[in-house]
């Protein structure tokens, strides 16, 4: 079925302990859509400024990326972000953000994406989240990441998002400030509550944990990759991978999300072996499924 | 298969955000003892002193826990620990440390315990788990536990002491710093060659990890039980879970080694259910089996 995404198409500088990308290619519409497409063709929704260096249609050309609802402002600017990791690269910093074109009006869902099916709708202002939401007819299931800032600044905006939506993915640490509960499984549980009937919390290195509104629950470790070099999008890959499933699979029942969570499992663990992109353009889908194999056997007992 | 533990027997206080339990009783070797055995009878090497206010013998008197090597030294006082919990009660901090009888000399190894094929080193001076093992005559499989300051301050010790052993049972800053990487994986490979042939690293709620010298990997998130009240503990009941089932089986093969860990994980999280040894009294064999099946269901996709 249709997949769409909204988000944000970057200029990222990254510094590691493995090294520094200077304005690569980031974002998360971006990282998204690498790992979705491996399951299934995706609607891009996202602008950039006619500074943007990158040439999206070549990014995309080997891949079932529409960019119909890629919108260029001339006069405006790519949105900036530089960050650093350091030690185990489970912590980082924001060196530099600029919103730039992110701080204008969103971009349109453009008429031919409408009846999209299958939407996710990455982290930014849930006012901007509900107002592209709005302009798809009749979703089957929505999807949508937040943060911290729209927690503590935006969260009657947040509360209305979340009774729209089927379902949240989100970090640990955003999930406990969501919920005011340090128990993870009681802060899924509560934000069940709050409106959507799946939640997926992301615990970076440490993996993810799913609740439904049925009472089912699944726990899965990260996939413990060898190689660490960036972690910059590991999170909207693994959203790319779990609606990109979903998507192919054209089901949202809950074991076919666990299938879902384990391919964005993968996704991610392959989009940190390299800098900004590499690790997701450098594999193919049987990389994909190998690894997929190689976790299911790697956690039996 | 016998299965012996050497380790502390402690008065401990312990806060966390449920409450404050004063006096109660705690050490590696008691939580040891009691999740180990719901699986194999064990054999206790501990020391306290003349004020031990517990009777062991009453608080081991429904498990097959032989306490031929408690000494009792009338004249030294019993080991106390104190420390409090916070947050998410991943952290904490300790408020108190009285060694007492423990930083005199370690106990002796009763005659009839010599044969013992399975033996838990729980975390001591690796000096003095090396003596201990050394009474030991010719032991199947051995695991050992370490910490920071042996590490930091005794690491000759303590190579020694990896090159005697089967397994070492280590917590992932321990591992990084022992390893001197921050990749986990890299981490458990570096100590493998340091000499075990079994490493497991234990990650507090977020599972754990183990790698044989043969090359063989597992991976396995925490079991996440949604009353957590004492963490105190929780790595020692892993520990007696692992090495408990390991000596029921009488194999140490990979696979048995993937159910132990599951087994030690789901002794853990009854551990932590409530404070000082409650999470473990109040529960039988059925209920380790049980929640190992609900464990088993809930991360399989």
């Amino acid at each position: 079925m249709s997949l769409l995404v909204t988000g944000s198409i970057a200029i990222d500088t990254v510094k590691t302990p493995c090294g520094v990308s200077e304005n690569c290619l980031g974002g998360s519409a971006v990282y998204f859509c690498m790992a979705a497409s491996f399951f299934t063709p995706v609607r891009l929704v996202g602008v950039i400024g006619g500074d943007c260096p990158f040439d999206l249609a070549k990014v995309f050309a080997d891949r079932d990326v529409d960019l119909t609802g890629l919108e260029v402002r001339e006069s405006s600017k790519t949105f900036r972000w530089a960050g650093s990791y350091y030690g185990a690269m489970d912590e980082r910093t924001t060196d530099k953000l600029e919103l730039n074109v992110l701080a204008e009006e969103p971009p349109s869902v453009p008429a031919e994406y409408k009846d999209s099916k299958f939407v996710f709708l990455a982290n930014t202002a849930p006012a901007l989240q509900l107002q592209l939401l709005g302009q798809i007819d009749k979703p089957t299931f929505v999807a949508a990441d937040t943060m911290n800032c729209w927690i503590d600044g935006h969260l009657d905006d947040l509360k209305k998002l979340l009774k729209k939506i089927n379902c949240l993915i989100i970090n640990e640490d955003e999930a406990r400030m969501l919920a005011g509960q340090s128990n993870l499984t009681g802060a899924g549980e509560k934000i069940l509550n709050m409106g959507p009937n799946i939640v997926i919390i992301k615990k970076g290195e440490s993996g993810s944990m799913a609740f439904s509104a049925d009472g089912e629950r699944f726990i899965l470790p990260a996939y413990r990759a060898s190689e660490v070099k960036d972690p910059t999008g590991a999170g909207d890959s693994f959203a790319g991978g779990v609606m990109g499933y979903l998507a192919q699979a054209g089901r949202v029942d809950f074991e076919s999300l666990k299938k879902a969570i384990a391919y964005g499992t993968v996704a991610a663990s392959f989009a940190i072996a390299g800098f900004s992109l590499t690790g997701l353009t450098s594999i193919n889908k049987s990389d994909i499924d190998n690894r997929f194999e190689t976790f299911k056997e790697l956690i039996k007992f």
